[in-house]
């Protein structure tokens, strides 16, 4: 096929970015910063929430919406909170236009100025926070247990399609419980549920671990995340769960009585994944000749392409790709069968190789005369003759084995990526030239955190909850360290 | 029971909000004009997306996501649209809040000013029509039938939960078209979609029309609506459906290749339906006791609660109640089980109740010995004793009944509060005294229109699609008119 993406090789970052917009994911809008995410990729967004959405409701959650606006004022009621996120926040002053006196069109009315001015959410532990005070007054409220599909906005100066965009769709939990340990045990669990999800349907293998201070959650007292390595070597959140203690409580005077009849502060969590996992899911699997995408989230499985020349010979392929698309179809596989004439079957193939499109069938004439399609299989790109009698149980099969084997091929890549280094020359050239997960004493202050950052551009993605005690010296300060942590350069 | 709601003969307005809130459907916010969906309300609002989706989805349409943020420049591009929605604007005028240098807290930081001012959208035609510029070239990239769900704000004076709030939920769909008379079909297409969906789910019956020309939505050539009347004799506009010819084409310089080779405009329609739906459906079909909800969109349609004072009794009702629980889900029942020892069972059956749960199971002790269970239906609050052996098939009979039986209620009570006037004196008199939707004559003029709605606050709420010609004179200025329209006082 003719090549329409910048190689992964030659420049990375571009082919990420030809790619997202040659496999109509997403484009930039009008709007600085912010994307449209156009129907092949929301598609895909749609197929993540459904499972993610499951997930959360399988473990006791339920969905809720809260204003989109934060007085300024919640804002900035937790110190570390307003801290964190001040220098990106749209602010809105004005609820009016009016026609310009000197006919220069339409003008912000300056009668119409909020006294209050009104922060678009970057995240809403503040306004939910404030509500949950109503809701909460007693054990008999708690666990409190709830979850907001929503956008939210964070001023970025450097964007990216999918990785960080001003605007960004998400979904964001937020919890309330009667004990500190009831909170962590929700933050873990939460977790747990991400990590699942990565594995098992995004095909992306995670590391698990907390963050260290720098690196938290603005007002939480520990972040949980999974990290996931890209094929270029670089690391990327894939999902954040946070242990907020009882920092939102305080801030928003949320008080429950207890069993004993004591009033104690509430305890909290709140995690959240985004739009962010499609460019992750992107940069796990993908290759030159496009997206190749997990079976259980592509929009469509397989896609049947009809080839012929005259009309006779459509009609008669037509009726087998019909029956074909129906048996499918019964056995639980998404289909699309593209019957356009107004686009030739070469075209086709290139379009839906670039789609990621997991299976495509292709019957033509000849393939009837010998009751056979050919299927070609997105990942490996390998093409094969099928007996239309053996579907669908071949299709069922390929996609099962499409999905282990995109995982299967993530976690050997992870693995051989993530390593050791002891000397402070090692770890400025591992993550110079290797790249990858890079495992290192680390002394425990933020000092020699930022230090190594500034010097060499990574930074500690995470302390891994299963990181095994292991005494050692810092590999910049040399002082010691009682196990390591990963160390990575991340998008 | 306890009446915990002022009597909807008392006071309708206010019965409405004491049911929004004690049914935890909704609340206000802290933001002015902002509510909070509670959880149960929200999972109403889940149940309608989840159909409506699939219905747009089954007409051929596809969801994207396009920016919150419309550039104030793009929002002034067709002139009807921004005369129509610029006085209702939420304005974001800065990007970054700063520490103030007094020691007053945070303020908006003067130095991070927009160049252009962004619009909260309001309706995301604009931004939309700068989009599809790039994606529309060419005949074959029509028809292009996308929907997006989203927030969207309008900055409402006077707010009232669900109906009319400053920040709401909805789907918008906008379409792209080669000829004027496909966009019309779909246009209409969508309104039979709206209808059907309000008549079958919602069991809400609906007249279907066209808006007079001062109704229109700003920027459409026809606005097609689906109209309810609520107990109180107002009319609520349920959904609408634009027809916008090449006015945002026009705009947003959209043309495309024709097949034979002229480049011409894009034809276009929009259509939306909102969060104001569970409005409609709270004023349809509840009573004093709470909410009704007809079994196709309840969250659960069962409420199954266990009645015992020693834990023995608990025991052995439980062990039914998780049997019964199992036998109704596999029929396809959605079922909650009770179960909390914090509440006694006088308090859940007021609560479900209230909740608009359509059926109650209650089993106590007693009925475990005769193998029975308690049944009382929501809507008429009849009490049965039902075998549990006659169960799901008892259960399921209920449910359709009950859907059918909301819907007929509602229709009888349309019916009787649509009819005829045919002179002024008749005319505002059944404005003040009848309510309902008034069959009238009316000249065709905004002039008259506008007296009308000026001396009775009745509005067309709109010229039915089915309206048989009939001469008339106009119940106003007694000039000739060619058939009746539907006038009413709205929400």
């Amino acid at each position: 096929m003719a090549n329409v993406l910048t190689s992964k090789d030659k420049d990375y970052a571009q082919w990420y970015n030809d790619l997202v917009i040659k496999a109509d994911l997403a484009e930039n809008s009008a709007v600085r910063g912010s994307m449209v995410i156009k129907p092949y990729g929301y598609a895909i967004w749609e197929k993540m929430q459904a499972e993610l959405d499951r997930m959360f409701k399988e473990t006791g959650h339920v969905n809720a919406y809260f204003p989109l606006f934060i007085p300024k004022s919640f804002f900035s009621k937790e110190a570390a909170h307003v801290e964190g996120f001040a220098k990106e926040c749209a602010v809105v002053t004005h609820y009016r236009l009016k026609n310009d006196e000197n006919g220069k069109g339409v003008v912000v009315d300056p009668d119409a100025k909020l006294e209050e001015e009104l922060i678009v959410r970057p995240t809403s532990e503040t306004i939910i926070w404030d509500t949950y005070r109503k809701w909460i007054q007693s054990y008999r409220d708690l666990p409190l247990l709830i979850n907001q599909w929503a956008n939210v906005v964070r001023w970025e100066m450097r964007t990216r399609l999918f990785l960080r965009t001003a605007e960004f769709l998400w979904q964001e939990g937020h919890t309330a419980h009667a004990t500190s340990k009831e909170a962590i045990e929700e933050a873990e669990r939460m977790l747990g549920v991400y990590a699942e999800f990565l594995e098992n349907f995004m095909a992306i293998p995670v590391l698990r671990g907390v963050k260290s201070e720098s690196e938290r959650f603005a007002g939480a007292v520990e972040t949980y995340c999974v990290e996931a390595l890209m094929q270029d070597g670089k690391a990327l959140q894939a999902g954040t769960s946070h242990y907020l203690g009882q920092n939102f409580a305080k801030a928003f005077d949320v008080k429950f009585a207890t069993k004993e009849g004591t009033n104690e502060f509430v305890w909290a969590t709140s995690w959240g994944v985004s739009t962010r996992l499609i460019g992750a899911l992107i940069m796990t699997h993908s290759d030159n000749n496009g997206l190749v995408l997990p079976p259980k989230l592509a929009p469509y499985q397989v896609v049947i392409v009809p080839i012929y020349r005259k009309d006779e010979e459509f009609e008669k392929v037509n009726a087998t790709a019909l029956e074909i698309q129906t048996t499918l179809r019964k056995a639980g596989i998404s289909v699309h069968y593209d019957h356009r004439d107004t686009y030739k079957p070469g075209w086709k193939f290139n379009e839906y190789e670039l789609k990621g499109v997991p299976v495509r069938i292709a019957i033509g004439p000849r393939d009837l005369e010998k009751n056979q399609v050919e299927m070609a299989r997105r990942d490996t790109l390998e093409k094969s003759f099928v007996g239309i009698d053996a579907l669908p149980n071949t299709v069922l099969e390929v996609l099962e084995n499409m999905q282990k084997s995109l995982f299967d091929k993530a976690l050997e890549r992870t693995r051989q990526n993530t390593y050791s280094v002891d000397t402070w020359e090692a770890f400025q050239d591992a993550v110079k030239n290797r790249g990858g997960f890079i495992k290192a004493h680390w002394d425990g202050t933020a000092e020699t955190e930022k230090i190594i950052k500034d010097k060499t551009k990574a930074t500690i993605r995470c302390i891994e909850l299963d990181a095994p005690d292991e005494e050692g010296l810092c590999v910049f300060s040399g002082k010691p360290s009682k196990r390591r942590v990963i160390f990575a350069k991340a998008y």
